[in-house]
């Protein structure tokens, strides 16, 4: 009746998670077109006998326990346009799209985290703000969360948390003081040339030529234009022109993705990526100017200090030092921190590993990306109670 | 009484083809896939008595008329894959889709000289393949005539002609000895990098670098690698890796097309080619080979100088000296000549221009390539005429 | 006693003409800078009892005898900056300086003939003008001898000649109406960067880096802005920037080559060069502009029809049918036009081959150019005389 | 008579020491040739009553005070070759020699300190070894004056220091434990083309466009295949092919320079550096393999914990906390590790500033750079003694 009971029901929770997860892993969608996803959080949260609200696209549900501290916790539950390739039993079903960053994990940890405190609400007192937001990898969800009225639908957090499985050990966690993740750019250059037919050079202003000049060119800025100490990212992600050998196209379209964790630098590059772009139309002899616009800017992620003290100091408590590390800086990025600044609260953001064997293991975005199910999953689910009640406990 | 019926007959089977043209063009459908085109011109010539055939994808009639050569005359009725941008009111309604080389010309023009030749059989004897061929943009057609039992189908031809429109003043007309159009090759060139997420490039083999860095590099071979007094063209058509700006693709393609008048030169050209991609992939620390596959090979168009000696002379006893003049070697290229080559005859092949303007016309396969209705359908249809009529002619 | 004096006579004259060669070859001296050679020319023309004067750095005599025509023919004498690679006995004693170009050949075949003429002046009637010229690899000494006064220092010739020796089959001689040699420019580019210390790149604007990007540029101007039918060469010929590893330089300087044969064409290229340098400085980030600089501008050289068929039909006369072909246009340019444009007299220029095995032979400049030295040098004195008494023979 | 004597000889000391300086500056030699700059030292040296031995090109001092510690101090006295360009009255009178790189401040200030340590014997106790070091511009001079002999030459130190002028705030400190100098490379890079006239490019292969092509192609080295977290410069300070516009030359050279902190971020851009180069050679159809040179390599350079605590805290209390901060790695690297690491002690170097306005200032090794000459040459006098007596004072 007392031993018995938790230890079948934990074994029963931890199966049904499981399951939850592979269900989402299944069934991912791009993002800002996440429906059936969120449908199924708002299902989820509703069995808890919470109130899920769609806000922006997310779900957010406010679990009110008695006085205490506000703490508002993040997942984000879109996927990507990547075609999987891991073999898993329980791979995407979904024509081109997966779950290639883990944010499967994410969504289903919180919603354990969900369960775990509604179940036992004589352990902490405060508020738990379950946020789940859509539309991470385009950075559209945590602004559209907040234009939608995210503030006026929540209380004022007193802390905002978010977590991210990561290449590196099973099981491990990072945490970090100050810069975590860089800011990032989007940026999409078209370049106006003249088609012609294939055989008829003369007559062409190729834009084929000049699309693979700029991106030739654009390899100069990290290591000619930006400080040697300075962290920079210029990566061409996509350069797309013509349908067919013998037809000299119009156009040719470039996607660039830029990070960076000093502002000026970043502003050095956009001010080179712009005049390169400019510059290398005009030697190509172009009659219109190139368009350069930039989308999917994502902000830096900056810890702060208290929020991860306390955190960290949780995290080793419950999982010990052996798993607890720091994070150094990663090259990726977040809209998370959209969210903590809009609502003017201090935040932190860590790290957990997935994977038995990280070194040269897929990274986030490869189409062979699979964390370990376990025990990638119960630590992202007791990672997210632990830094929860690291504030509200009792 | 007596002139003005012929008049009004002409006036009236001018519209009609004028029609045909229209429909043709609003119509126009991709290589190999004519399949509504075929059957309209299988109704119009069974409209006429004739008993088309299905070969190899086209269409052949022939009009035997007793003694006397052996003509076969080709049109081709293929189209492109580009969106129409001419603002014709007979645009195309085809969703991508286009008649950017006219060969909705060249298939009405021999309509309408089928119609002719079966209208007036008194003023000529002997026989007259009207072969209708398809593929022609992708150097499919003309073989798949031949391999079908084309030879079987019709009597020997003792001669061969085609026509094509171009972007020189429209009515007048241009012939040639010799080498008039060249021979091409298209290839498509996979390269293999590996994915990453875009901010760790350090962890991936970027093939858009890559990809670029070969169309650079391809520029020098005309320039470097050709003598200065050959013909060489060396086009990359298409470049295309990746869909997001984050995400750095596994893989890129290129489509190249090359022309050439010399086989010597055509073979360094090819094995400069090679080995600049298999160079540069290494330069990218590819770990797999990339692959460099030949399609749409076209051959070499020479003209026969008998066949192009009578033609030369019917067209300036009908269109007059000024009209008529010597095309200069093009550097496009066609399948025309696989048919003559595979019946053993000869042949010639001649142009017709379309444009009250040439200079700064677009050219053919332009998504604004819009020869001007008359006179061009008037002359192709006479210029038609003429040069059967040059050999069986009474 | 009558036969064998001329015999012996001759033998001699050919063992001191071939010593002169040798001579020649052993001091060759760079371009503007000939005085040595200059003074040896004037010597032996003075031995044959004639007045030579010096005119704008090169040496001219005047041949009288009686009436008839006038005929000019000319041979150029300077050499070029190529330390000479071919092991002859009588190779180059002056360091780095060679007749790479084989202007040895000329200038002694010019002596020989000058001999011959003086010698044998009963069976001719004119006056032969033998024009010996400095600077043609600069394309300064045609016009500095024009510049100097030649219209007014020898009488208007009727026709003017020359000839080259040429990479083709020993003793062959080729002729051509219409253009026989391109029109060339030289171009000197110089970029403004900014230095720093090689371990700071970021601090300067990188000349190396902006010139290597224009020399790659450049590649494309001949395969996708000239028509595939037209000839144009661009060659960078220097590219030079830096002396030490560790620091970036302040410039760089590019000297590039262009060779043409329709001005149209040359025109566009210019244009395109201009445009391409100027953007990748601009790409680079320059703060000051490049400088182009043309310099070394070498005429388009086209055969007069009339002299040119009466000098090939004395050539057949002379050499047989089989040792006398038509020259296909070269690549290569020359400075001589300037001298009968100047005195307005028609021109023709032919070549004569020095190689035993003419494929895969050492061009014209390279430091391996080592043109046989029989039967070359004969037919080179044969084939001026033969021209010229073509003109004036009785 | 107590307090004006000292105030006057430090004057008169000062102007001294500033004219050495002048002395120094207009008269820079190359590095491995410095005869006269080491006469000079020695002069200096003998002048105080010491006995300069001449070792490896290089001249040492034992300065011996009774018992206590013994403390090597290190001036490198090379020059570079870099044209003056600082208007300065003192300029270099050396054609193309100039200390751009201000080894001519650490010479002066060493032996500035030498004198204030021979002047006042009675506050120190220990052992002194002024050490003045050739070659440090090319990486020769530390190993050749261990390798002639310098560990038999000196008693072992307990430490060792060294300093260098800097483009920070004139006056102004910087020390930091651990990691201050970056590790180098020198890479001379050889391609073997096939020389031919400029206006044959056909039958060259092109060192001039290969050259190019692998300069820009490096470029993508630390972009992509560094992570974006390490430090990485790979700059071609040189590259020279060619002399004449219309001669394709038949050899091109480069000269490198790497610099690195982590030896597997330099193996791996080693790796690649090498991959790219035999690459671009193969693309341009190279016949003989490129060679590829490693010279003037450079140890990191790292900062033992110890000694650089005495030496920082020694600093803040002569100079004041606001004068010494913590200088981050620089991206130039020294040799000066190399004697300390022979000798088996452990050292620290420091940085002082020398501009009244650093942004902007021109770097080491510019034509431009000119450190002011007050407080610069006090600072790194007084810096020197303070070092030196932190270890040896009493």
């Amino acid at each position: 009746m007392s031993l018995i009971t938790p230890f079948e029901s934990a074994l029963t929770e931890r199966t049904d998670l499981e399951e939850l997860y592979k269900h989402f892993h299944r069934h991912p969608e791009l993002s800002m077109q996440e429906e059936r996803t969120a449908k199924r959080i708002e299902q989820e949260l509703r069995a808890l006998g919470l109130q899920p609200q769609r806000i922006g696209g997310g779900v957010v549900a406010v679990i009110e326990n008695g006085d205490g501290p506000v703490v508002l916790t993040r997942a984000d539950f879109d996927a990507l346009p990547v075609t999987e390739d891991t073999g898993l039993e329980y791979s995407s079903e979904a024509d081109g799209v997966m779950h290639a960053c883990g944010h499967d994990f994410h969504t289903t940890a919180l919603i354990g985290a969900a369960r775990d405190l509604v179940d036992d609400r004589d352990s902490w007192s405060g508020t738990v703000i379950a946020l789940f937001q859509p539309g991470e990898e385009t950075a559209e969800g945590a602004a559209a969360m907040v234009a939608d009225g995210l503030a006026d639908a929540v209380p004022a957090p007193d802390v905002a948390l978010a977590q991210h499985v990561m290449p590196a050990k099973a099981g491990h966690i990072g945490t970090a003081v100050g810069p975590i993740l860089s800011q990032g750019d989007s940026v999409r250059v078209t370049i106006h040339g003249k088609g012609s037919h294939g055989s008829m050079p003369h007559l062409a202003i190729d834009p084929v030529v000049i699309a693979s000049s700029i991106v030739v060119r654009l390899q100069s800025i990290v290591g000619r234009e930006v400080p040697p100490n300075e962290f920079s990212v210029v990566t061409v992600g996509a350069i797309n022109s013509g349908t067919k050998s013998n037809i000299i196209p119009d156009s040719a379209q470039l996607l660039l993705n830029l990070r960076h964790y000093e502002p000026a630098v970043r502003d050095r590059v956009v001010a080179s990526l712009e005049r390169i772009v400019r510059a290398e139309c005009a030697a190509g002899g172009c009659e219109k100017d190139p368009e350069i616009e930039f989308y999917d800017q994502f902000p830096l992620t900056t810890n702060d200090e208290d929020p991860t003290r306390v955190v960290t100091d949780a995290f080793i408590a419950e999982f010990g030092e052996e798993k607890v590390g720091t994070q150094v800086p990663v090259t990726a990025s977040e809209d998370f921190s959209r969210i903590p600044d809009a609502l003017g609260a201090p935040y932190t953001y860590w790290t957990v590993g997935g994977f038995e064997e990280p070194d040269g293991a897929p990274a986030n975005h490869s189409p062979f990306f699979a964390p370990v199910l376990q025990p990638t999953l119960d630590v992202m689910v007791q990672a997210q109670i632990t830094a929860v009640r690291a504030f509200v406990g009792k």
